[in-house]
């Protein structure tokens, strides 16, 4: 789906930043998990990643007072192997606790060439490609998977079995933005379904499905959804599902998904511990940085030049997010409005300064709304 | 696509296995190549691969007699880190290739934890199944993946750049067959196309397109394929074929599938060096043993058991074919006539016995055939 325009204020990234870290903070989380879990949240904004991005605060904040959420984690590291380390999240913020795998996986591979760091005991931690990207800003590629509570149908199946178990991969590229691939294994999130039921707008075909386990348009009748391949070739996307979960939970030590507590409540007060897949590769191992280079720069090269269909043009993985972020540099970050009240009232709550914004309503911008 | 139904001869695993190999030697393959390149192919039909088994071997004594592929090949490994190798095909056949690298993987993964094995100047290596299957059998999980010659038009695009680039991904799994999960990230192998202009059959709708890059269900209009995901979510496929395409040329030092002549001539005369790309995993360095398989038992128990349609169950990943593994241990292995009749002219040839077979005209039957 493309990227579309947000209604409500705009601010800068740093400013941002400053409040989600402080309101995180307030809450109760001690400064590295508020410090990780902003960046996390407003990176996914910046690049126009917005259902994964500072949207998801206010459920942070419900999830901490309710208990979920351990505030202060005893954060550890075990080194299993040469190139296998474990993330023990201690449930707390899965962002920091991702953010530290990519560190520990970044060290382990710059000796042994790859590295896999599997994080246990986490919790949500926002969008997957965050730290694949980090990664990648690093100078090196990365793999990233997390799996989640039940929203997706299995190939065949009448209720939801799999979470929207993205998939993400990042690779550096010469002299521009890193490539990366950051995708649900369903076709859209469930977050697209409320908005289609905010908007009123029919979903496209064979991607959701009703209380009975058919297929419908009707976002008000979905209860889940169907994985990326549809009526007939949903068992991809399932089968893809289905790796993301073993990696998550049988390496992780975690259970699957389908064990756990529905992921937006109303019980927030036990934590769900969840599993997230890392591998971290070096390039550098792999062939020389010269070589490597020349093939990710042909490669993009050709892709962005292949013939397109009139008015449209082929974009790498990443490319959109990219450009969404350039724009958002010179013009703000927007955060809608329903979340922008959400967080004045935790702000007041908390006794936290809002940062400096402006409103979209009055901001000029002759770039056509994104279709959904 | 369910597996269909092989109107031909069939014949046991294990003389299948011997007539591929002789001829393959006979054609001019050393030992190693004409016995894995057997072992990989009948591998796949046995449990109803068929567009990846014993029907590639006209295929590939052609490429032999063409010059394409070296029969003799110094096929060389090369550790670079504790956790990264590489095998030089030096332009043989692909399927040995593979299982050396994967063997090498599990050698180091069982003290790394986990093991990268790339591969270069390969050829065509079949279903990328085969290797990651015979790492879960070694007790290891693998992912595997190998990029191909233009099949697949980007999203957006109107020509093909892609190969149908696989992702195999497999898993020991406790008292029964391992976990496989092994899909192009199309829609559907352009074998399908082919098979169904020979039926006369439509295609399934936004999987395949035109001269023009339009979508059509029209198996004769057809002449390149569209990625997983249709008109709407292909750039899911596509941006899965990307991450496929950059781990097999920029890790493995080939260049990306555009840069291919096509794989299936007309000139057969010079190699086509391609990447493979496969990760190894040591379950036993990430979890203990007792609950790694404990997790897969229950993942696998609850996925089995989920509500289905009526008539419907749900399966994992790998089991209609294990399944289709056990049919045809009792009933024969099939091979299609077209594919018999190729193996008998070059059998005379070659002066190599054929083995012994039935027909499936002759063999009763009871099981419906299965939906194209």
């Amino acid at each position: 789906m493309a990227i579309e325009d947000i209604e409500g204020k705009l601010g800068t990234a740093e400013d941002l930043t400053r409040y989600v870290r402080d309101l995180i903070a307030a809450a109760g989380a001690d400064a590295p998990s508020a410090e990780a879990t902003a960046r996390a949240v407003v990176d996914a904004s910046s690049r126009g990643v917005d259902t994964h991005g500072v949207r998801l605060v206010p459920w942070y904040l419900e999830m901490v007072e309710g208990g979920r959420v351990n505030t202060r984690p005893n954060l550890t590291f075990t080194q299993k192997a040469a190139a296998v380390g474990h993330v023990d999240s201690d449930d707390g913020f899965g962002h920091r606790a991702s953010f530290r795998a990519i560190e520990e996986g970044c060290a382990m591979a710059a000796t042994s060439g790859i590295a896999a760091v599997t994080v246990g005991r986490s919790t949500h931690h926002g969008a997957t490609g965050v730290y694949t990207l980090a990664a990648a800003r690093n100078g090196f590629a990365a793999l990233g998977m997390t799996h989640a509570d039940p929203a997706v149908v299995p190939h065949g199946g009448t209720k939801a079995f799999f979470g929207t178990n993205p998939i993400s991969f990042a690779v550096p590229a010469p002299n521009g933005e890193p490539v990366l691939l950051d995708m649900a294994t369903s076709s859209i999130p469930f977050n697209r379904v409320l908005l289609r039921r905010a908007t009123g707008t029919a979903l496209p075909p064979e991607i959701a499905v009703d209380a009975g386990g058919d297929f419908t348009t009707d976002p008000h009748a979905t209860v889940a959804l169907k994985s990326l391949g549809g009526g007939t070739f949903g068992y991809k996307g399932a089968g893809l599902a289905a790796m993301v979960d073993i990696l998550c939970s049988a390496f992780t030590g975690m259970g699957h998904g389908a064990t756990f507590a529905p992921f937006n409540g109303p019980d927030y007060s036990k934590p769900i511990p969840i599993g997230h897949f890392f591998l971290v590769l070096n390039p550098a191992t792999f062939q020389a940085l010269s070589l490597f280079d020349a093939r990710i720069a042909a490669f993009l090269d050709d892709l962005r030049n292949a013939p397109a269909h009139p008015g449209q043009r082929i974009m790498a993985p990443g490319d959109p997010e990219h450009e969404e972020a350039i724009r958002r540099r010179e013009r703000g970050v927007p955060i809608d409005r329903v979340t922008w009240k959400a967080l004045a009232v935790a702000a007041k709550k908390y006794g936290v300064a809002p940062p400096r914004v402006t409103d979209t309503a009055d901001v000029s911008d002759n770039r056509e709304t994104a279709a959904g």
